[in-house]
């Protein structure tokens, strides 16, 4: 469909951008329509109609995510990248084949077109690369002062074939903790670029999209022996654990010294006070695995190029006066055990 | 599923409410689940994994928009119910029945925990009433200064049933135009709040659910004979029919007289300059229909509550060399003819 509307040059938004006329029909046509091209998107109405796969029984999974992350270009990828594979994470971590995207974005006044430019082409970018489509979306633009250049909120929908079931309640005692590699890189190269702090080695964002490895890892096991995935995003490895061990009532004992974490990482974290398991990822994930296929699992992670450095990290354990139900036990490098506990506010606010 | 976590009492929005730790958890168990509980919401996965009708065929329907209007409390509603209604409107606008809601938060620091509160309820009272579930959700915090109180992005899941084909391409000369009720409302209520103006009349927001009064339009009429269906929310009644104009090729001519406004909102409007076709409805629907269905699709509409003041308009023409395609000519209450063209900018920002 061809839009007979003139378009507008502009060097930056205003709000008339937000306010459905000529200048929001010139932002559309000028900047996410050509970047995010689909037939869904292309027709034009307020909503998107689309096909789901035929196989019955299967169920559809659906997830969001607001992005506010300052700033909002970083080592490693920026607001546009981190908003699609976020959503398409948080669908691989359900089981689910990402498939459609909607894309919501508030837009600041006075926000530049190229930065604006430079954001849509990395969103498009990921999009092509997760194998997924944006099907609709909105723009809204609010006044100076009351936005911070660009939000973007990304929804997901995916498709979980029957048979797939991975929650935070199926964790049981024995079953091994796997991590697809280091942790803390997205959290730290985010502050580094913050606070203008600069490290021999540059820090960068592990920001990926992990529906190729989720679907590897369960390819290469039975039906049910990955009882839970996540992928330790705000609150890091610590806080995903703790959820996991609080939804299956089971303890956990983790080993430290089988965390990996890059020394750029880790020399980060320690000058600045931080600890590398509550710092947000955007490109790792922790699998619960039955003992009997951690094997079989952890050759999946590693034979796929995001997950080259997964290890086991510990175990899942039967509550006892030690380990209660819910806790995370940390075994420390210098031999002792200390409580992983979620902190109560946040080391690094606008992760995200 | 029960959560061990303390439960931390708040006044006010912070940083950590954000951030994914135990500030984080306390403002879900607190605000959010309480408020819009439902088994997939209670599930507290990522991503929510939801059931769609059996009907072989259908096809999915997805739509978003972020809501950013200021203030966010206003006669006739708020942020929150206006979240809900205007994306399942937008379902309900492509034949869809809305089924399934995602909601993603961007808060500010310092944002009172009663005005959420508020929120939230009118939210959750506006999905109980049109029978739809927010099912998976996300929250932000943003820093004091870089939010305006609350954004709301919320995204639609519907299922759109075989045979049923609404679009903006599909309007053809001799179609008759339809409007559910008086346009204006919500705009002029939004801003004589914001303003601060009071009228004799009060004027309130005409915020609501559109998906049954969709859904007895579209029964009441043989499959085809809706054309299209749209809610004129920003850009007005003149901007949903310039676009239904340019998506089908087609002129329109429109009689001002036929179109009804309520005094006290033609009172405002004539105040400040303001023309009340291009301004913001927000439970009003227009509606393209077969000239031999229209006066069943108007029975239909005028059955239904929201419906009672429905009316034609005017009517779909081929294009001449008065009205060319794309154009939508009004027949103004002194006799003459103009051009109801898209509006260049806003005239008012900020109002969904």
């Amino acid at each position: 469909m061809t839009c007979p509307l003139p378009v507008t040059e502009f060097e930056r938004i205003v709000l008339g951008h937000g306010a459905g006329g000529k200048l929001t029909a010139a932002l559309l046509e000028r900047c996410f329509y050509p970047a995010f091209a689909n037939p869904s998107l292309d027709a034009r109405n307020d909503q998107a109609l689309v096909a789901l796969p035929a196989s019955a029984g299967g169920r559809l999974a659906l997830t969001t995510d607001s992005f506010v992350v300052t700033p909002i270009f970083f080592p490693g990828g920026d607001i546009g990248s981190l908003a699609v594979h976020g959503t398409v994470n948080d669908l691989a971590m359900g089981g689910a084949r990402p498939l459609y995207l909607a894309a919501a974005f508030i837009l600041e006044e006075g926000f530049a077109r190229s930065d604006l430019d430079r954001v849509v082409q990395s969103m498009a970018k990921a999009v092509r690369a997760a194998g997924v489509a944006i099907v609709t979306g909105d723009t809204k633009v609010v006044n100076r002062g009351h936005g911070d250049q660009v939000y973007i909120t990304t929804t997901g929908v995916g498709w979980v074939p029957e048979g797939v079931r991975l929650s935070a309640e199926l964790a049981r005692p024995g079953d091994q903790i796997l991590l697809s590699g280091t942790v803390g890189d997205h959290g730290m190269a985010i502050l580094s670029q913050r606070e203008g702090l600069a490290f021999e080695e540059a820090i960068a964002s592990d920001s990926a999209a992990l529906h190729t490895l989720a679907a590897d890892l369960l390819a290469a096991t039975p039906a049910g022996a990955v009882r839970c995935l996540r992928d330790p995003t705000r609150g890091g490895l610590a806080t995903s654990l703790n959820e996991i061990a609080q939804g299956s009532r089971v303890a956990m004992r983790l080993r430290q010294a089988a965390v990996p974490v890059r020394p750029a990482v880790a020399s980060a974290c320690e000058l600045l006070g931080i600890d590398p398991l509550y710092v947000a990822n955007e490109g790792k994930l922790v699998a619960i695995v039955a003992p009997e296929h951690a094997e079989a699992a952890l050759e999946a992670l590693r034979a796929h190029p995001l997950g080259a450095n997964a290890c086991r990290i510990g175990a899942v354990a039967a509550p006892d006066a030690a380990a209660r139900a819910g806790m995370v036990l940390l075994e420390t490098d210098i031999g002792g055990t200390r409580l992983l506990d979620t902190l109560f506010h946040e080391q690094l606010p606008r992760i995200c």
